[in-house]
């Protein structure tokens, strides 16, 4: 079966017809920064013109940031796209295209794909983490993604790893993701250092060898092994996928978040812990997965 | 559908014919402390008597403490139940009683009943924890139990909470159960007080006013809501049901767990916290609520 899949992000649009897991023809375009109708635009016209090309694709998925409203089609907000507070996506992408439309949270959509296509292919329960500016996720059982009560399944970097920690984007201290993800490193370096670091120059200065450094990217794996291992008592998944900016700083890196991992884990099988393999085209396959997933089965992908 | 539901626990079994969550009758007798020979003959002398009372009973549901191999339906070992190590319950249960039997974790038994007929029953997606002298718990989406890659999903007790805090049964440092559970308080308490104190006895000293055993439940409820705002990240429940002679500590100690979840919460829509309602009924409950299920469905209650 052919469907579209979109990922809508903060500076583009990707569009793709997928089928099987496989990108047949795939668009790119800017987002535009002048509110929600005229991203709705833009995401029709590109899915208009896959459609034109695939006229057998049956329905469209598409992956969005942000809180979503599963139950209306709706973003509730995208921080990083101007004026799409409960834009009405699904509803308005339907009328236009004629064919159904799925909404799915896009790091959801992300991990879907490498769990069902990607790194963790045949790994019956895996959990996505994107290690990147901030740390998400997404938790897939089966050939389904966790949704949650709200739709906020996943959201794994916001655990609490160290009451008294670091204070976060969403007011409380110590969670993974005030330790761990780049732009807390990021801010730890430039604490460290006394001027302005970057995450980019924090891991040349890391891979130059520099001591402190070292210590700042070494902390935060630690952090990342223990929310790793966080994960595995509530979930036990067979394996994990990392993807995002942050798994690129070296092996050093990894080794440090596996040992964590196994060190806090004690007794329990020691999960797989593999980089993602999809790239950028993750966003668009696992909309268009999800989007085959609901049209053939009548009950929606996520639980 | 009637189905038998067996509940093995370190000192007695439980066994009882159910029907909709309900209890036609039930049996009780001590576990046999010589061995898996004669633990699973007990067993299966409550369940025959049952049986032979409700002739058109479906099958037979086991709830067991410790690691279970759901693939092979064996105890992996049992830390209260001596000789138990890699025991063959369900097929030894199914040849002697010439029904199916589904094997399940005691909590996860226990909280899937509070999930279909007690406490979260009008919850999509709920959590139970029990708050005893350990931290465990189950995870229940629809009316699916997470069991995850090896069937240790839910054990969120292990959950690390404070890195560097007490040292765990799990032999590493600061996980919720070693600073929240009962035989945590405990340890606290006799330290405090420089003599052995009991759980039973903090909460008496609690409960007369004593600033000091205040302060050790005080502080076992915050961290009590901050692993709870840890699910809430993962999982995204609808609500949590508490389970566990924890909770029968006062009321203060439940507003401060809530007060605690909601802060480290922000941005979440807020989860219900409930005690749970069936008691020691759950384990036999949701044994065979398990095995209603399964018979019923031919594919597992568990993911």
């Amino acid at each position: 079966m052919i469907t579209v899949g979109l990922d809508l992000g903060g500076t583009k649009i990707a569009a793709a017809a997928v089928r099987d897991g496989q990108i047949l023809e795939q668009r790119r375009r800017e987002t535009p920064q002048s509110g929600a109708a005229d991203v709705i635009a833009a995401l029709a016209e590109v899915a208009s013109a896959l459609l034109e090309a695939y006229p057998e694709a049956r329905s469209v998925g598409i992956g969005c940031p942000g809180p979503l409203d599963f139950e209306r089609g709706r973003v509730r907000f995208a921080p990083n796209i101007a004026g799409m507070e409960d834009a009405p996506l699904v509803d308005a992408l339907r009328e236009r295209l004629g064919l159904s439309v799925v909404l799915e949270n896009d790091a959801n959509a992300a991990g879907y794909a490498e769990h069902r296509y990607g790194a963790a292919r045949d790994l019956a329960t895996s959990v996505y983490v994107t290690l990147s500016t901030g740390i998400g996720g997404g938790v897939f059982v089966g050939d389904r993604v966790l949704r949650g009560a709200h739709g906020l399944a996943g959201e794994i970097g916001h655990m609490t790893l160290l009451p008294g920690g670091p204070v976060g984007g969403d007011g409380h201290p110590g969670s993974w993701e005030a330790i761990a993800a780049g732009r807390a490193m990021a801010r730890d370096a430039s604490y460290v250092f006394s001027r302005p670091v970057s995450t980019a120059e924090l891991f040349e200065l890391a891979r130059a060898g520099d001591r402190r450094a070292l210590a700042i990217i070494d902390n935060a794996a630690r952090f990342t092994g223990i929310g790793l291992a966080n994960v595995v008592k509530v979930v036990d998944p067979a394996g994990f996928v990392l993807g995002g900016g942050v798994t690129g700083v070296g092996d050093f890196y990894l080794e440090r978040v596996r040992a964590t991992l196994a060190q806090y884990s004690t007794g329990y099988p020691l999960p797989q812990v593999r980089v993602a393999e999809l790239g950028d085209d993750a966003g668009v396959i696992g909309a268009a997965t999800v989007a085959a997933f609901e049209h053939a089965s009548s009950s929606p992908a996520g639980v």
